[in-house]
């Protein structure tokens, strides 16, 4: 199996990409490479000396790089040779099994969209990612993709969500829940309304109804589905008050009990290491005729590794066969 | 002044709501007069032999009862003799100068919107919260009161937040942000753009741009403004985090250091102490021709004697006045 991962892209780069992607030379089996693209002259420096990687790792040169802050659509236009157009190409040309970036989101999600295509019976893809909570994880789709959803995307969302949790999380039946204003089916806007009905009348989907975002992160459902708007900013949120209450409290223990903050501290460690996006390593963008891996802007070599490790795995499971069957059942009504 | 409270609606009804009416009256003024509204055998009996309330404390009977899962329109409809009824509807006739009520909140915002009508100039009223945050107050309106709302919406929800801001909270020249998914005004769906715009050029309002939710607790702005769904998916959300990473950390220190959790409690108390949504008292609706407390479903006696005090204090400030000013020069466009 040939990866790609994008060497320029995310807050790290490129030191973090190439520390990752050797991380994960080492645990990838013996037919996979790794294919890293981006520009020849600093990846080799940054490759170094290093021996381990010469039969594992190939390079691609792009010399054009997509900044973290470059409108998605000019940047993609104006930078064909970025590093996220030529890998996004490779994946359409099927030269590589899956793409990995940390990179710029949005021009990453356009290029997969627009060069890669989606899987015949997809209308639009959706980023899933998986929340570590302490009952176990919780997966939900669409957290930006697509921000104007319809509700027929809301119901291809929890048709593959399904099949990923499944497959992919390993959760036999999983449980699938709508994010809403209140637990009443006739609660909510009108797309939370009617993609209710198409959730109960679908009998492939274990849909067990509306949920109210302060209860999703004790996992009453296994997956959440939401538009790509509420399901950013349900992300973003969700890392903002983690990092202000840890801040908070460790400002509160200064204050009150200045002797505790050196038992603290590895307390708060160990916890956000159970919380850390780089465990998981990536969101997968599902729908695309290929496996693209979404990494977090401020990923470390870890975190790298196991969206490799991640894109890997997802590649194995071939559910995009699966949900190329399922969801040419889902038609629009 | 009179200020009504509903004596029947919260989930500590009626004993909370009774112990913040009887704390409030040490506080209030001589002139100020409080109405409990509900069953009055009920309240009768939770008043009991208390000297305190006879001279300040009224009751208007209200025989029938919201529950806080009702329907909120069904409720409206078939209860017409219920507290929150009753007290929208003295509302409306200028009997009290406020209301607050910790009950149903669909029903009561429905109610007062309704009953009480709107302030000549508002389309929509909005509900607007108070975040207590390291770096001060953060106001965030609407969260809840409007889940379909129009960029003209937004664009009164952002000159009444500012007046509000102003006014009640004290901050001279409050900063205004709209939420959205990414800060470059081209980012967001299409009700973030054109409000966007809108909030951009109207040179009485003090607009900083757009805002990423993870950064609004940080405080960039005094006041952020979001469609009702997304504000009440924040708001929510706010509360669900905190409550789960606390069980987190009490979790895991009774994992690694299980003596130090005699000294974590109080700490942790302290810390809720600080961002107990029960000292602010009260969400204000705004928009509408009074003054409309609504307190948390959950508010203790010291919550329900806070909404009543800050209500008072609204009424004081005539801000509805200045609403209807400025609000009267913003026109559909």
């Amino acid at each position: 199996m040939r990866i790609a991962i994008d060497a320029m892209g995310g807050d790290r780069a490129p030191q973090a990409i190439i520390d990752g992607a050797l991380a994960a030379i080492d645990v990838i089996e013996d037919d996979d490479e790794l294919v890293l693209i981006g520009r020849e002259d600093i990846i080799r420096q940054y490759l170094g000396e290093d021996i381990r990687w010469k039969s594992k790792i190939s390079i691609v040169h792009a010399p054009e790089m997509i900044a973290m802050d470059d409108s998605p659509v000019d940047a993609l236009r104006r930078k064909r040779k970025s590093s996220i157009s030529i890998m996004a190409r490779m994946g359409a040309d099927k030269e590589v099994d899956a793409v990995v970036s940390a990179g710029n989101t949005g021009a990453y999600v356009a290029a997969c969209q627009m060069l890669m295509r989606l899987l015949p019976g997809v209308s639009r893809p959706g980023i899933l990612v998986v929340f570590p909570t302490l009952g176990g994880p919780v997966i939900a789709c669409d957290v930006g993709a697509n921000i104007a959803p319809k509700p027929l995307h809301l119901h291809q969302y929890a048709m593959m969500s399904t099949i990923y949790a499944r497959e992919v999380v390993g959760i036999p039946n999983p449980t699938v829940s709508l994010i809403s204003i209140g637990q009443e089916d006739a609660k909510g806007n009108e797309l939370v309304k009617t993609t209710n009905q198409l959730l109960r009348d679908d009998p492939r989907i274990n849909f067990v109804g509306n949920i109210e975002p302060r209860e999703f992160i004790n996992g009453p459902a296994n997956i959440i589905i939401c538009d790509g708007f509420v399901g950013n900013v349900i992300l973003k949120l969700t890392e903002g008050i983690a990092e202000s209450l840890f801040k908070a409290i460790a400002h509160e223990i200064s204050l009150q009990k200045p002797d505790l903050i050196k038992f603290f501290q590895p307390l708060m460690d160990g916890l956000y290491a159970k919380h850390d996006y780089n465990e998981y390593g990536g969101a997968p963008l599902l729908g695309v005729d290929g496996t693209c891996m979404i990494s977090h802007g401020s990923s470390n070599a870890n975190g790298i590794k196991n969206a490799i490790l991640r894109a890997r795995q997802q590649v194995l499971t071939n559910i995009n066969e699966k949900i190329s069957q399922q969801l040419q059942r889902i038609t629009v009504r």
